[in-house]
This record gives C-alpha cells, sequence and structure tokens, in this order.
C-alpha cells in the first residue's frame, strides 16, 4: 500500500479529521470534529460511512467526549473518576444511535467504554486527565488494529482470485470506509500489488452512489483497471460469462453467515449464484455479531426518501412522490461461498467457521 | 383511461408533434418535428422512448420524409412514383438506424413501407400526392391500432392480476412509451381503472432512471398508489414477501420467449424466480421477433458513458472514469411466468404460445 494514502479516519492535534466523503469525487474536503456532537453528525450525516470506519470514528468520538469531560470538570478523585465514566457513556450512547444498523459501531465504543472502566477500577486508575488520556489510547490502538486486521484479511482475499479474474465491486469498502486500505477493496489492492492481472466492474450503489463517488475514486488513484456500470448491469455481465467472483463488504454478520450489507446486495448474490459466479463477503471478525443467531431479524436502517429522488441535489422524480428507502439489505447465507475474515476464510457451515475466526480474533486480542 | 391524457405520440397540423420526455418530470415540454432528421433525432436521444411509442413516431417520420418529397418534386407519374418510394426507403433506413435493439421501429416503418408499395403497383395508385397522403393514412391508423392492441393487452393483463397485490414494475412502459394508454403500465391502469386495490413499487430505472422520471410521473398523475424505490431495492421487498407480481415491457421477445428488455430486466426475473413471484412481460405481438429463434444473438445497444457518468447533467463519477453501459439485458424464457399480448396471455412452451399469438394478430389484422 502506498504511504502516501490519506487516511480517512485520523486523530490530529486539532481532533478527530475525517475525509469528507459526501464531498468526493468532485472535491477532497477535510473534516474536523471537536465534540461528540460534531462526531455524531459526521456518522449521522454519511461524511463518514462504511463500518470500519464509523466504527473508529466512534471511539475518537468518545476521546472526544473524555476530553470535553475534563475541560469542563475541574474536580478529582473518586467522584469525578464515576462522573466522567457516565459521560463517556452518555457520549456513546449518542453516537451509537447515529446509524442503527452497523455493529461495527457499537463493538468499537463497547470496547473503548470496557477499556475505560477495567482501568478505572484497577489499582493504579491515575488521575480523571489520565484516564481521558487513556481513552484516546484505546481509540488509537483500535485504529491501527483496523489497519492490521484489513491487511490480514486482504491477504487471504487475494489468495483465492487468481490472475486474470473480473471482479464485481457493490458500494465502497475501500480505504475510505475504513481506517485504511479496506477489506473487499483492500483485497482488490492486495491483488493489484501481488501484481495480479484483474479488472474491477464496480457497481455505482444507487442510491448514494458510493461505488460510483468514491469506490470508482480510489482505483483511479491506485490505478486499479477498471470499469464503473450501473448496477443494473451486473446481471447482462454475469450471463455473458464476464465476471469470476463478486466482493463486497457487511455492516453486519449473524452467527449463521446470514450477511447484511448496502441494498442491492442480496439481488447481486441471487445472480451470481445463479450463474455459479463464486459470492464473497469481506469482513473483519467484529463485523460478526454472534448475538443474532440468523439475520433475518437484524434492524434495517430506513433512510430518508431525498436520497432516491434527488442526486447530488438534483431532483430527479416528481415533487412528492412517495418513496421506500432501505439502506441495507439481507443476503441469507446459502448464496455465499465464503466469508473473508483477518482469521481466515470461512466456508460453510458459517455458523462453525465463524465462531471458530471470531475465537481466534479474540484469543488474538488477548494476547497482544 | 381519463381521455384528457396527452398523446406522447401525436400527428397536428404542425408535423408530428412528442412529449419531449428529456425533460420530464420536471417540465411538460412538446417537441414538434417537421422533417426525417427530426424524428430520427428525437428517437437517437430518447426525446421518445419506448418500444412502441418509437415504432409510430418512425411510421410519422416516413410520412414527413413523404411530404417533404412532394414538396421538393414536382415531377408526375410513374418516374416520379417510383423516385417517391426511393425516398421514402432511404427515409426508412435513416430511421431505423437510430436504435438497433427495439424491433417494434423496423416493425412499423416495414408496414408503412409495404403498405406504400402496394398501393403504388395497385391499379389505381393515384398520384405522388395521394400516395404521400397515404402513408399519413397508414401511419396514422398503425398508431390507433397501438392503442387498440394496448387496450386488449391491458384487460388480458389485468384479469391475471388480484385486488391487493403489489406490482413491481421496471423502466416506463406506459402512455409515455406507447401512442396512449401503455403496455404492462397500461396494465396496471387497467386494474386501477376496473376498482382494484393495488401498489405499485416503481424501479427508478438506472442509468436513465426512466422510472423515477417518466413511471413515477405517469402514476402519480393517475393516483395509481406507489412507491419509488432505488432498483437495487427490489430484493429485499421480494425477499420479504412484499411482491406479488413483477410487470415489464419489452424492446424485443425471442421465437422462444427470451426477452430483451431495458438494462436490470434480467436481474430483477432472477430474483422474482428466485422468490416464487410470477413475473410477466406484457409486449404487443409486434415486439415478437420470429426471426431470432433464441434470445442471445440480439444485438445489445451500447450507451454512452456520459448516462452512468452523469445525471440529469450532475457529475457522480471521476472525471476520466471508464463506464460500460449496455441499455439492454436479455431474460431467459425460464425466468418468465408468462407473456402478456393483445390476444391473450402466452404461457410456456413459448415456441407454440407465442407464434399462434403472433398468427392470431396477423390473422386479424388481414381481415380489418
Amino acid at each position: 500500500m502506498p504511504s502516501t494514502r490519506l487516511r480517512s479516519v485520523l486523530w490530529t492535534n486539532n481532533g478527530l479529521q475525517l475525509i469528507d466523503q459526501r464531498k468526493l469525487p468532485a472535491e477532497l474536503v477535510l473534516l474536523q470534529c471537536h465534540s461528540v456532537d460534531d462526531v455524531t453528525r459526521a456518522i449521522a450525516d454519511m461524511a463518514v460511512r462504511g463500518a470500519p470506519a464509523i466504527g473508529a470514528a466512534g471511539a475518537f468520538g468518545l476521546a472526544l467526549g473524555a476530553n470535553a469531560f475534563v475541560a469542563t470538570h475541574k474536580a478529582h478523585g473518586a467522584g469525578a473518576i464515576a462522573d466522567l465514566l457516565h459521560a463517556v457513556d452518555e457520549a456513546k450512547a449518542t453516537i451509537d444511535a447515529a446509524r442503527p444498523t452497523a455493529v461495527n459501531l457499537t463493538w468499537a465504543t463497547d470496547r473503548v467504554v470496557q477499556a475505560l472502566r477495567l482501568k478505572a477500577q484497577s489499582e493504579a486508575p491515575g488521575t480523571v486527565d489520565d484516564l481521558a488520556a487513556y481513552v484516546l489510547t484505546v481509540a488509537q490502538a483500535l485504529a491501527e488494529e483496523d489497519v492490521a486486521i484489513n491487511k490480514r484479511l486482504s491477504e487471504f482475499g487475494a489468495a483465492i482470485v487468481p490472475s486474470g479474474s473480473n471482479i464485481l465491486h457493490h458500494c465502497n469498502t475501500g480505504a475510505l470506509a475504513t481506517v485504511d486500505i479496506g477489506t473487499a477493496i483492500g483485497v482488490i489492492y492486495e491483488c493489484h500489488a501481488q501484481g495480479k492481472s484483474i479488472h474491477v466492474w464496480v457497481d455505482e450503489t444507487r442510491p448514494r452512489l458510493q461505488g460510483a463517488r468514491l469506490s470508482a475514486w480510489e482505483l483511479m488513484r491506485e490505478q486499479v483497471p477498471m470499469h464503473l456500470i450501473a448496477d443494473n448491469a451486473a446481471g447482462l455481465l454475469m450471463l455473458t460469462g464476464k465476471v469470476d467472483v463478486v466482493l463486497f463488504g457487511a455492516d453486519r454478520v449473524a452467527a449463521n453467515g446470514d450477511v447484511v450489507n448496502k441494498i442491492g446486495t442480496y439481488k447481486l448474490a441471487v445472480v451470481a449464484h445463479e450463474n455459479n459466479v463464486p459470492v464473497y463477503a469481506c469482513v473483519p471478525t467484529s463485523t460478526v455479531d454472534l448475538s443474532f443467531l440468523e439475520g433475518s431479524t437484524i434492524p434495517i436502517e430506513e433512510r430518508s426518501a431525498e436520497e432516491v429522488a434527488c442526486v447530488q441535489g438534483v431532483r430527479i422524480a416528481p415533487e412528492g412522490c412517495p418513496v421506500f428507502n432501505p439502506a441495507f439489505d439481507m443476503t441469507p447465507n446459502r448464496y455465499l461461498t465464503g466469508i473473508i475474515t483477518e482469521e481466515g476464510v470461512c466456508y460453510p457451515p458459517f455458523e462453525q467457521s465463524l465462531a471458530q475466526a471470531v475465537a481466534a480474533a479474540e484469543k488474538r486480542r488477548a494476547e497482544a
């Protein structure tokens, strides 16, 4: 990976810096977040999006919350520590509510809060200032861990993509969707870095056009051969033998391997399955939510009518036109060839393989 | 059908009047065509679109060509008639080349040219002026026939849609896509007119958004209950049991029932089939091209990169982004429950049922 790539989620002396993904590809704008509200708004409005990226942003948001507490509360001692914990809990509740479907957000903020509690209850919790600084340390470690996880995931993924492959990709799962590198696009970058001859069909990904706006922009910058397509064109490509593998990310994966991902993933996976094209979801194990045995009960976020009725501010539908706009759909596990994680590629039965991958990741984390 | 509806293709004292479908839904603009070139440009640029509508527009285009010949050539007699036939042949070649996939265009211009030749070779061909006037008469009869065909087709279709149905519709097949009424949307209008309780999920139909711009506009005007969706949302709706039937039109149907229609139809049909949702193509028999035994060899028009990279003039993809933009795809007959024509609903095996429908339509025409 070129080290010149800008990180989508970066802590700076000036707070949390995000690439404002709403402005791409026309402009590369950096957004500075100075408060919990700034971060919450950035997540809800999708200035930052992509499950791993919003997880990291949420974690840094708690650091901003802890810092704000320190700046406004001058008391010290056990009472102040309890107040800090309470303030961080409140910040977590605010941030978690910004997007309900991506499990990585609550996964990341849970990890920060748990680490903070452990530290606060330890024999040497330090001062309130120390604990606030610790929140930032945990968030930074989590962001670095995301990069390392994506690198491992990308290597496992690249191993199953032969040179000469035409890869079809949905939504954006690249450096913009994560702290760096990416998941499904991470696999593509890794293939490209290894010198494999690959070509990517980039689903534009209506309604928010993350493929046209973000994945096309990333892949062009990295000089990966690609063509943008309307999502509707994916079927013809598969029927005429022009797709060798379908790759996408996920916002939440159930224990049985059912995948909740960007709207349109289900249609794509069914048509790939019908054409014997292998389908892989590429996810860090943090995306696996073992509390859901299967996917049909995972909540699906509905977003505004404007996302469909207007494109980049230009109205495409009649005024007052009723719209149904679910942001995600659920792909039953039977349409997936495998799920690529940082602990290896999981194959059916996913109940077993995913549980093993999650356990391996927890073990690795405990040993780190 | 309310008689107040404006016809998309209408002959007036001022030549051929079209609803400029590129301007909808923002503006209702009428386009006047005074020459073969005007009509060719209107078809190629999709000011008029929809297989039956461009067929009728092409037929009226030949009338404009014949009129132009009369206006510029003052000679009379047998030589002049041969020159007229030659001029109309040239006009036909120009118009036919405007869009290669829709069979209705050449079907309609063929019919006009054949009728003109028969008349010219008859015992009383009349003057060149008479023959030019005859071209217009034939075009007008063809347009009226389109309306009558759609009405019959809509009644056959409505009979298989129960009250309470959620109908999913792709592209635009309404009054705008035909001379009046429509094919798949004609079925919807007929259900609505019969007082059936129906609701329509309107696929926006990327890249040109005929669903969002045209079908939504038509259905709202006719007060048919509907919601616009991104094409990507159709899968979730089917998986969750919210679609009872899928209806669309076609640009060309092969002898075996393979359907070439707007890009995205294939994906939709596969996913419907996977969810046991019935799928019907709604077409006049003029869309059936018995010269193609199956669909895979029907030519698929590729259109410009700009249609995907820009939406209503606003750029959504990076500058210079490579794009693949096929306008149509082919749906193999196995994904279709039936094909609704003006001669009844055809069921598998389509080789037989379509041949019977085409023969019945020819018989009806011969008897008319």
